[in-house]
């Protein structure tokens, strides 16, 4: 079988990309050994790839309580539920990294009711899958929960905001058949 | 019976915020007449702020084969479908603006199937739901459904990046109960 | 964009109606200034046009706890979440006539949970949805949710009774393809 | 285990009832040897009584291309979707008198694509299933699958106003915990 | 119309199965006066004949606190969710003489909230459903529910081995389009 | 944070095992350096261990002319969409060796549309997955879409039957909280 394509669409050159682009690839690629393809398939627009790569940093890179673990946590528990390849497979590798333990990903991604986390950890897992699949009848009660496990206000913003942002990184990723780089299947696993 | 707020988090004022977040805000009082309340919930997190608009701004103001008015049937249809109250409210507003037809956006918002669309319309709209509710799905025969009503692979692009876009911003406002303006409710009516 | 005929199936001249079915309409065209479509699709079966209209006057006419807005609340809700777009938009100018309120329907038939109503209406609605999409599960607890909002057990057969009617409504319209008349969409709004 | 009562709501006397009312419980009861228990629930409300079983009546009494034997199929295929328990038991035992088959409800209701059923029988009630929970996706290609099995354009009427007006009824025997005659779970089977 | 076959697939001669298997089939036959069709369509394929014929007694005929008729309820119940005709009809039949009550089965199938049976017996349903349908998301909370109506750890196991295991049995029993026999229908109705 | 038990329920102890089911566990234990945790959980029950494991056999290990790492693949896509962790661990580490492929596994479970097989094998998932989810619609077209790709009717009923064993598999194993070993997440990544 020979592997698909990373893209429905077409990619462009990494040489024929915006400087500012092209810069941000090559500094991924130095510190990773290779280009997540995520990257070269949004290059086609740059406009969205900027757009899409701030609010990403914006989500996952500033402070707050929630570690970047957890953050990650609702990226594989989410993506997994949209049935998202990319998605489930690159950010399991993160997360694994993150959470310096080999199981973790596999067990969140297909079911974190049964995954070695903490309760509050489930707790913001099942707000995060509420907001990707019930969003409209999210209310005080919701707020509530999470608030009985210590999370603040702004952290539920932030629970809700990665649900929601990587909610629509599933769907571009599927419509795009956007195909995971082999590196991330073993990466955080030994 | 009083109006609920604009939000279940705290917003902030107009004057504390970074400069380039209040230059926006002031823009968009002056063309429109006062500031659509997206404004001021998402201000509260000026970095998300500035990517979910030029991220906004790269779907939807961008050149391209699908009108303005198309680009916010896509908005108004999955939605409501997503039952988010502020954007069916405010999109619904720029629809009737866009297409200068009063009676289109409660049409598409409730059932675009039996919308006075044309064929390409409601083909771009079911392909817009596809992405909104089984983006795992979308396949071949999907991308050939487009072309068949003369889209490209581009226009399938924009659909469904739009649809993910405002899946995004449909769990956000959900989340924050996001109030739409009363403007909103009369704008293109007339 | 031309428009739609107002249903799939052919409709009756009004001059060859049975005189009680002329009557009815023409007393309705008389008070509002226009035939509501539904009683031009209708007619087309007499027998069933008169058992629609008495049921109808039956659950929406007759005196009882719930207001008229709360009734046409009922509809509203319901109505869109089953996408029926003559019953949303018909129904939609009622409650904001009855309600005295340009902003109530578009926010109920949208997401009621974040609508300007009160907590009982709220409930109110959460049981008639239940009722629109899980009435084989309604129990006790129901009943008692809505006691304990102060509506009684002939208010909890109304509120369900509208659902249920309205639902059947909502069918017909759909499969008849029945169009609003235009003049619904600006009623009530100013 | 001691029965149930026959509805959630008290039901009247019928010494008491209206006698328009009471005349065609008498009837019933004179022709069947007893009174169907939706008779006494629904005569609570006599104007909704009387408008229900005129509705009935038109639908199910009237002529038309549809034998009676298969507008039961309608009731029962749906009413077992929607879980009602007294629509299958009395409708079960009408159909199995109207075809003259004592296998053909307990068949229909369960799954209807495995019946001893006719092929256009089948398609008749794919489109009732499709009128009962996705009526707002009813097309032009659903007019021409049943159009292919002989159905005339009032035939779908007919289907889709038997399913949508037993859909009415399942909800509310279901909020009524009707109970059904323990006479019908037998009649048609020898 | 005429029958259709007992399966999708040929089925073997009982003269030409495995003796073991022949002999189970023969006393069946003599016990019940017929031969159900579950037997000879699984005898296609012996040793999965075997194998779901030693779980099926493992299950149903194991001494324990669940009687034969609460097992019964589980099949019925469980059965009429997943829409298979066979198990519906075969295992209603065994219900009835299980229970001596000619009504329960068409109750427990239509809807088993409404059924004339105990409310632990409903609890079991509730949780029988639940893994027919939710199975991930069971948790401690729903082995409290069991518990507070008296059933042990070991209960939950049956109940949720019973639904697990009958469960295949329907999906088993739909893709061969396997026929209840006549003989089912009227079994325990008098 | 510690790990969880491998199950709800307590596990015998291997010595205090009957001798059949002694054998075969220290035989897997011979052979794969461990106890896989599903023989443990599943021990507590004798009589269903057998038939578990005489159906498991039957279904898995016979000749046909899928082959075992197809046969895998079944059971890699149903589980994950039943959210089993348990099923989607321990095969997914079979699904990599039998297929000789390191990747296959995390493709197949999130999203086998997009995974890196053939056209044949998705055509068999297809079919798998409407077998575990909606088995009662499975008709003649399915059938036929199979022996398009070179499926016999034999090879159908086995892609049938493995779905929906493995679909109580994976009910079974979310009720009991069944642990997958930590020896599984690593097997044939290398």
């Amino acid at each position: 079988m020979s592997k698909a394509p990373i893209s429905r669409f077409p990619t462009p050159e990494i040489a024929d990309l915006p400087e500012d682009i092209r810069a941000r690839i090559l500094a991924v690629q130095e510190k990773s050994g290779f280009v997540p393809n995520v990257f070269l398939v949004l290059a086609r627009r740059p406009d969205e790839f900027r757009a899409f790569f701030a609010y990403h940093d914006a989500l996952m890179d500033k402070p707050g309580n929630l570690t970047k673990a957890e953050r990650e946590m609702i990226v594989v528990a989410t993506s997994n539920a949209n049935q998202c390849q990319y998605c489930v497979v690159a950010h399991g590798a993160i997360l694994r990294i993150r959470a310096k333990d080999p199981l973790i990903a596999d067990q969140v991604a297909v079911n974190y009711r049964k995954a070695d986390i903490m309760d509050r950890q489930k707790a913001m897992l099942d707000f995060a899958m509420k907001v990707a699949f019930e969003a409209y009848a999210v209310d005080d009660a919701d707020l509530e929960a999470l608030s009985a496990q210590g999370f603040s206000e702004d952290d539920a913003w932030d629970i809700a905001a990665i649900a929601a942002f990587f909610g629509m990184s599933n769907r571009l990723a599927n419509v795009a058949n956007m195909r995971p780089n082999d590196e991330f299947y073993m990466m955080g696993r030994t």
